[in-house]
């Protein structure tokens, strides 16, 4: 068997000392004059000591059809072994169906984890956590605003739903590849979630441009040995100038941003 | 303005006096001995006068890599004007990702509907429904067994989820380009959505190879004017013979699932 995926985890954010994770999400709107490829190299190169994980989100690719598959591709030969890749695809197909993108993400395009909407059950998931050596985040609370019309309701369990996820990935999560996303924008739904999963990896997106508290993210979200937590930054590291000089910008950037998570970490019992 | 997709839907429907959709899903596992653009062609070909629709599912592309994405694309140029294509994607990210999938779903691959998964609420959805001319079907109760672990969690509302998510998408159907995915492997709950959308277009997969009851999916799916049903079928018309005869066997099978439908609708007042 391959790496698992928590272990090559655990790998790049001891060895880069990082809990950060770079959306790799090429905008053409915000671009800089240069080619996507060429861009996605220049970002990698001037973040990959400083990163825990990559995570391209397919629209960004998709929308530029066969090329941006080709770019996909070439994006993730470019990032060095060892790195872990999420493809952020948010999958969420019929057991047959699921087969197919399981073998299109994990076998075709080589990601090591992937994102899954629950909506349509465990025959849905299923597929994918076959794969014992991969990761699974499974959308639990999302970033954005309308995460509060379905996740927040409550159920007949006095739960909202998006406990009862928690709940029923914890009970799935019989090969131990099972993570949750969790919205940085929502904090108290962090914690509790971390409460009732204290050992998933906890994939954590809105921190920068969707205004998430970073400090609350680092307390709430990371498991009792500080780690497992993997905070996603898109927009903010990316065009942090959109200018020539967006690499360095890029690198400063991600830099203050791993070194602000580990300060949140440093103090995080204060918080506690 | 261009063709709005209900019309489109409609003119298609009557023209060809038939509510079967196709789910052109080119499984390489199950494809006879030809190319799959070559498939693709062959089964347009026999159907083109017996469908309402075409519903490819991006998994199976995908799958394939950016050759893929070409075959998406050459199939879609493929089919006549006039008849509906529905991508099957079951898209559900948050507002800014979103409508980066519309561009790439609407403008650069020109496809007349989309499957959305309602679990990231309201800002997920509006990119899609603000192409007003094309149609954005809202998974509600999907036709797998899974379907059962979230969908239908009883609310405090003392609705299931997959009622919710119908009220929602009622409330949400501003521009009228709103409707709903039901399987027709659950028919009480297709009735009962029925009910509560009378004049939004279904989306119904799940007979054939995944078993729902046709009659029942008929019955209880169409509008009062017997129309705005879509029954999809995909491996029991692609695959209905896997040697060289199989666009002839495809072409029989729709057409007799196409005439059976047709008879449950001349019957279906007795079933009422």
């Amino acid at each position: 068997m391959a790496v698992r995926f928590i272990d090559k985890l655990l790998g790049t954010t001891r060895q880069n000392n990082s809990l950060l994770c770079i959306g790799l999400d090429p905008d053409l709107d915000l671009l800089p004059k240069v080619k996507a490829l060429d861009f996605n190299k220049a970002i990698i190169d001037a973040t990959v000591d400083l990163v825990c994980a990559y995570k391209p989100n397919l629209a960004f690719y998709q929308v530029l059809s066969s090329k941006g598959i080709s770019l996909l591709e070439s994006t993730i030969k470019y990032i060095p072994e060892g790195i872990p890749i999420i493809c952020d695809a948010k999958y969420g197909d019929i057991g047959n169906t699921a087969k197919v993108y399981a073998e299109a993400i994990f076998s075709t395009l080589g990601f090591d984890a992937v994102t899954i909407n629950p909506y349509l059950g465990l025959d849905s998931i299923e597929p994918f956590i076959n794969y014992r050596d991969r990761g699974v985040f499974v959308l639990c609370r999302t970033s954005n605003p309308g995460a509060a019309d379905f996740q927040s309701l409550s159920c007949a369990t006095n739960l909202a739903l998006y406990e009862v996820v928690a709940q029923k990935a914890k009970e799935w999560n019989i090969y131990g590849n099972i993570g949750l996303v969790v919205g940085a924008t929502y904090p108290e739904e962090l914690r509790q979630i971390r409460q009732l999963c204290p050992e998933m990896p906890l994939l954590i997106p809105g921190i920068g441009a969707q205004g998430g508290d970073l400090t609350l993210a680092v307390s709430y979200g990371v498991d009792a040995q500080g780690e497992k937590a993997i905070i996603n930054v898109s927009r903010q590291v990316l065009y942090a100038s959109q200018k020539e000089d967006f690499a360095e910008a890029a690198r400063h950037q991600a830099k203050q941003l791993r070194d602000q998570i580990n300060s949140c970490l440093a103090s995080r019992s204060e918080v506690k």
